[in-house]
């Protein structure tokens, strides 16, 4: 965010309090780097299991990365209770294992929650939500308030390896209409935590599996994709085939594609529409939002997870490859960061749209 | 091999000598490897580029891994020139860029040339071999002899990454009948040979980029599973989609595959005709022929190069993960050693074929 | 070793019966592998804790590398328990939490006991063993049980860093006596078991600490280094500094060694030395015993972890670039493999010279 | 740099230009993404090898990191001549078999070089700089000038292994004196270019040598942490030996230090020393000088490369481990950015100290 940029018009004159459950952890911890300046929101609350409840945050957490924001380092670590979190929008970094249950009580107590679980993300009534690709699906939440009786919200962002390549997709399908995808990712040990994938088995090496990874990449992209009909969502009407390997890269995970599409098209047709496509235009200028969503390179040998996943602080997908496919129609190769597009800055970014909608009261 | 194994009925009463072209690169160096204790050929001369010849073997390679053979280390590097080149059985581990003229002079003068150059491969008179996949290809090499005037003969093997992908394809080819294949890989850096990969590119990242090498694979593969009809052969029908990848992996190329059969089968019936497949009978029980050509691997996280390269000595491709897949037939992954199965143990194997169906004279 | 070495005078008519406690870790599977075809020792039982008990060990082991031995992944792990195991023979991987316990109950009960653990390495009246370095301190053996009223015993094996860098020293200190040691090591991720080092932590890193491995080295070499004077361990008298660092290596700890020496030696005297060094001659021909413990290495840029580790099958040290210290006398660089010549290589090979001293009663 | 901060006073009023000399290696890339928003130098001119020379930067060069700035990419690629030259201050990235006489040539042309080669590193009146630790060693470019009859003159930067160390020392040397130093170093691939170390070589291994780096370390140290007495160098009187090993880290080199002092000290006392050290007062406030030069970190396992290079964009050198040494006094570990604080951005600050004295003519 270039200083001179004027301030977007959604700027609050207080900012929001903020609340990350699953503090502690990796995707956690995303949060709050990327939560540390921000011109909106301000962590207030940090809370995780129980066993760190009642420590500070310095205490409970083996920081990872760069500097521990000092005033994040002071708080307490709190229970992941709605009865003793006071943030009206909560950020959940939470494992699937405990995800359900406590982010329903936190929308059932009237909190905002943006979720990186996939445990509601295919429910027919949450949004599961990229929002320069599907902005427009966030309509679905006075239903979802509605159906559910629940005062608050969630909204859920996709698994990491589906963000890169739905953004990737967005543009063809729009363009050209999609009908089927072949996808292999090569994707990053950061998408697996802390500790996550031991030294032992990836260094080296290649693991051929990700628990659960290919199911959740063939279900998501297709409800990304897709629309809603103000009663529920349509998936797009694309199959796909997930190949999801882990390789020993740090951040980035690298995905390749293979698309049938509507109509035959040229390598050069699909670059212009993928360089010219800027998404959502309700996106353009949020704190978080890149410049650019999605930047097409024409280098031979890019995208590269260790020189692009941190184009666009992060938040940008860097597709390359764009060429003709000799089975189907065309191919090409999409990187995106897993941590900050992927997971904490998409969910960061979700907050925003919704604050630029009102949804949130002043703070 | 194990010790109690009765000699192979072709064994030779003394050795067949033999030279390596380009026996300082890190192809040539595998020869030397795979050849030092060979029960059939002796490595009697080494070949390479002026700027080596006259020295000593020793003194001209930087050698790569475990000892260098003392006996070779001795041997003075010559030319690759067949008037200066005694052997009549040559391992040609030049680059492309030589490959083509030298090859074809060897075989002029009345040499069995075994080539890992892209050069010949596709020729139509000259076999592209795995010879557990299609040893019946050899039979094009009166054909080839007539046709060029040749007394020698070139006989190459194919890409490393496509010959993983072939031997895991060949029975389903058998089996079922293949009419589309997606393939992405994976691939280590001493397929590129050495120096090859700069450590700056690789560390940390993936390159979704081999020069070439997409096209190498999309021609070979129908080639290697087509048949040779008496006068040229004929590529097998499916047609081939593959995205190839650099990933910081030392051995071992992995290739994720999704196949559109000719009809409908279930996870188990493919397993079990991968499982059961042994290839060409007369490729069983010579010296450098695994066990098994082909291993299925039911564990969930396998294949994977670092734990899974070595198998069978490194002759043994391993398959894993054999899946329904979502939208074509059947999806699984496939991993090989580039440079023992896909590079000098292929052609050391294709030289015992030929050994074994009386191609030499007595040594 | 060669077929065509003939047995050692102590083989066995019958092989004996060993238990291996804390079977279920990294370590416990290198003894696994390492065991598989032994002429003297034969895997009957294996152990570990309480949440493994009663599993066939398939089951109850992350197997990470090369193939489960079949006969040893149908065995039940039991529990680490004197009373439950039969075999007069136990090599521990056990943990330093539980190993202190459980090592002196079998010793109690009459058992062998080879121990990776640093529990009692440090005792004074327990050997800790390279043998060929010290194989002298086994005569501690009628002491240790006659203090601690043991009818078993129990032989230590040193920290997988101090290993390496005590085979190194050994020669130089009986040849010219050595008075100050600097050592820096560049540690292997299996040092740490398994899951062992979170590859987000080591991926392109170096991480300067490893707890309490400063320490270990420091106090481990004077007494390896030192002697057994009938009564107690007497250290030998020089200091050491270390510095132990993990690096992005799967197998072999590399040592870098400055040395002060009692007098002025030139880097050809040394080189000398180390290489004529044969250690023990107790130790030469037993099962697990390289041909040479030591090698040195003239080439410039060597030993390195991956291309010199399985030297001698794991058990030899590599020592290269032996060179003058420009403050004090001697530098040079050790490598070895921490998992099989620094911890159950190293056991087996202790266990084997016990046996052939007439240790353990006929099986 | 933070906005707020007010110009530094010497700030110009117009930009000096500048010329790059290997402007396409690896070192020469790392001048242009440093000089891209300078305040007060432009890259004006790059020059390189007669193989670049008439291409475009963009053609002639591999660009490795992050984006190539637009106007540097249409630069047109010179010879390194000062005939051919314009700028008054020269940034030399040339390898060390060219960098002798081309430096001397540009000296001799009236041109202040800022060289990164070893070449007059040890030269009698040639400053060997890193301005916190030694800016004083300027002075001694009059005597340069008029021994060698040049109007411009050198001034080198250190060795990159040499200025993390020579920076840590340097407090130390300052507070207690030094006497003897041992220095094991793990460095970065980065630090030998590109490609540099083929991934080959590097990939999970340790490579326990580089060419002629430890005779840098050992002999630059005492330069660099001496006095210039008017007439010539004095360098300090203490002993350095060191250990220099290549391992697969991008770019960060960790040095491992035991050092003897001329009085005993506490580890508090001698991080105390090191926390308090803000080095010549002249550098402060220059554009690439970072707010501290070093940082001493109280964590247990820091620093370390991936964490810790960018520290002040790389500019600060971070000191953790301060702990006693059991045979000499002190140990402690430094990490230092090699390309940025070792080569580039060590140029660009001596550089900026030059011209905050006025050394160069108003542009």
């Amino acid at each position: 965010m270039s200083a001179a940029r004027s301030p977007h018009p959604a700027t609050p004159s207080r900012k929001w309090p903020v609340a990350i459950l699953g503090a502690t952890g990796a995707v956690g911890q995303s949060f709050i780097r990327l939560l540390a300046n921000h011109p909106w929101f301000e962590v207030a609350e940090v809370a995780a299991s129980d066993r760190s409840a009642g420590k500070s945050y310095r205490e409970a957490t083996h920081w990872l990365e760069s500097d521990l924001p000092a005033r994040v380092a002071r708080l307490t670590v709190g229970r992941c209770d709605p009865a003793l979190v006071q943030a009206p929008i909560v950020f959940s970094a939470l494992d699937a294992g405990v995800a359900g249950d406590v982010e329903a009580a936190f929308a059932r107590a009237g909190r905002v929650v943006l979720s990186n679980a996939k445990n509601f993300r295919m429910e027919e009534d949450v949004p599961l939500v990229i929002p320069e690709v599907n902005a427009s699906h966030l309509a679905a939440l006075p239903v979802q308030r509605t159906r559910r009786g629940w005062r608050g919200a969630i909204v859920t962002n996709a698994n990491c390896a589906a963000t890169g390549a739905a953004v990737a997709l967005a543009p063809l399908q729009a363009a050209f209409g999609i009908e089927q995808v072949f996808i292999t990712t090569m994707q990053a040990v950061s998408g697996a935590g802390y500790p996550g994938v031991p030294s032992l088995d990836i260094l080296g090496n290649v693991i051929p599996y990700i628990g659960e990874e290919e199911e959740k990449v063939e279900r998501e992209l297709p409800k990304l994709l897709g629309g809603w009909d103000g009663v529920a969502f349509r998936p797009a009407s694309f199959a796909v085939s997930a190949h999801t390997n882990r390789v020993p890269v740090e951040h980035g995970h690298t995905a390749c594609l293979s698309v049938k599409l509507n109509r035959r098209v040229t390598a050069a047709e699909a670059q212009d529409v993928l360089a010219a496509w800027r998404g959502d235009p309700s996106v353009m200028g949020l704190p978080t939002a890149p410049e650019q969503p999605l930047v097409v390179t024409m280098a031979d040998a890019r995208p590269q997870p260790r020189r692009d996943a941190m184009a666009g602080n992060g938040m940008t997908v860097t597709v390359g490859r764009v060429r003709r496919d000799p089975v189907l129609d065309l191919r090409l190769v999409a990187m995106s960061h897993n941590v900050i597009r992927g997971a904490a800055g998409g969910s960061v970014l979700n907050a925003e749209v919704l604050a630029a909608r009102g949804e949130f009261a002043s703070p």
